[in-house]
């Protein structure tokens, strides 16, 4: 909304429930964007999205996800951006906000126009902040936008940030969380955050397989949290809510069209091994018996 | 924008700078509220009310702060409120962000179709959330309002809320303060919340009054702060930055035209009698060159 007006011709393309948010933005603000949708828990196709380009009209903007919290798919933004700024003069707006921190991405060397993130993924806060990335083409968009806007209009932000303020109050407590997580992810490393993410990922998949032995649900998967397809017949909404019931562990489970039928093992940000294993060891007692 | 379509009939009653916000989202929004302004640190005056009322078009809605904490009024809410209901067929919508718990405030008792307020003020939270009552004079009118919304929209909340859910990540840190916070109101009792707002507001004026002698600015207070003006001469912005740094105290300046003339001295919330004492104590050693 920061940077549309009525009538402006936008592409999403939609990998999950998070894509089809920003569809449902769009509806609501009186938008009909062009939707380009994939199989869940598949990878954006470069190719369908470039020839979709060259079919199409001058679009204002397109919308991509980094990565989609509800498949846990990750999609190749650096091609997709270079993609759409070789084909369109549209911008680049990407929701990153399970994906940065996680896996690696660059707001002005892959042409981002727009990243947004939350303070409580990849970068390891409490969650109750969220945040953008925005360009200088982007800036000029926004001037130019003409949906209406109040809270959320970038233009007051700019302008309070230039007197080291807030338009509104903020949430404070999660600003000073934010800051003391920002240090250790600089004292860390980005490199090497993106590193132990990997490695949290091959942790997490090595255990499930060998501990459950259950078909994964992404085909193109991000290192932000495994999807695993439960078994016929199991309740998935029940099992997750006994063990968080009684055993204090919080393991997501499947959204809209995915409740009951998978569960979503999160290894971002603030969560360690030892974490992923009693996730693991808890779903392994239940569903196949193991004694641990 | 939950409750209103455009070319909507508003009027828009202003005593700082939180009602003037009313007016500033109206303006995004592309609506053109009836504005009645009143000097400010002086209440809403009944009388103009009623006869702005009478000479008035069908008005939607009536938009009304319980107390501004640009200035520190309070505004008689149960009598204003009632006149709208006698003279219109008018919602009355309340901003209570730091009034509420602060002073007497009835929903249903006081014909209030909407009251908002935040966590950080009376509620004595962290700053981050902000909450909506809504009657169902105002439930109707928000499933009848056309204005776009999609983060703020009452009736994602409404759905969601009967799942036990929220419709996006709620801050979580600042959710379970609040329920501490409202605990700890409950166990107090709401007329005792009031009244020990009432006894707050008394010492902080008494010390003012004895260790400074400046003139307070509000003609009609609250109880939630005590705005004073400070000398010709003193730089407001100055003088609060150095107790802050030096001191580690925070008390707010004037905002927009009162910036650097007044001081406001806090007493809402989860403010004690040793918080205002060390607050005046600091401003009488910089003011008047006491020795505390």
């Amino acid at each position: 909304i920061n940077l549309l007006s009525p009538g402006d011709a936008t592409l999403v393309c939609t990998t999950g429930v998070f894509g089809d948010r920003f569809v449902s933005i769009h509806q609501s603000f009186g938008l009909a964007p062009q939707v380009l949708p994939f199989e869940w828990g598949r990878a954006i196709d470069p190719d369908v999205l470039r020839k979709t380009l060259k079919s199409g009209p001058g679009l204002k903007a397109v919308f991509l996800q980094h990565t989609d919290t509800s498949t846990g798919v990750l999609n190749d933004v650096k091609t997709l951006a270079a993609i759409v700024r070789a084909e369109s003069d549209a911008l680049v707006v990407v929701d990153s906000v399970s994906g940065l921190a996680c896996e690696p991405l660059e707001t002005d060397a892959w042409g981002l126009d727009v990243v947004v993130t939350g303070s409580q993924k990849g970068l390891m806060n409490a969650p109750g902040l969220g945040f953008a990335a925005v360009s200088e083409r982007a800036w000029k968009a926004c001037d130019a936008a003409k949906l209406p806007r109040f809270n959320f209009d970038w233009r007051r932000m700019r302008k309070s940030i230039a007197d080291r303020e807030t338009p509104w109050t903020p949430a404070i407590s999660i600003v000073a969380g934010q800051a003391a997580a920002l240090q250790l992810l600089r004292a860390e490393g980005l490199e090497k955050v993106w590193a132990r993410h990997d490695d949290l990922a091959a942790h997490a998949r090595k255990l499930l397989k060998e501990k459950l032995g259950l078909p994964f649900y992404a085909k193109d998967p991000a290192n932000i949290l495994t999807g695993v397809v439960l078994p016929q017949g199991v309740d998935g909404v029940k099992l997750l809510a006994d063990i968080l019931r009684e055993e204090g562990i919080s393991i997501a489970g499947g959204q809209l069209e995915l409740k009951g039928k998978i569960f979503r093992l999160a290894h971002m940000g603030y969560i360690s091994k030892p974490d992923i294993d009693a996730g693991v060891d808890a779903l392994a007692r239940r569903l196949v018996g193991a004694k641990i």
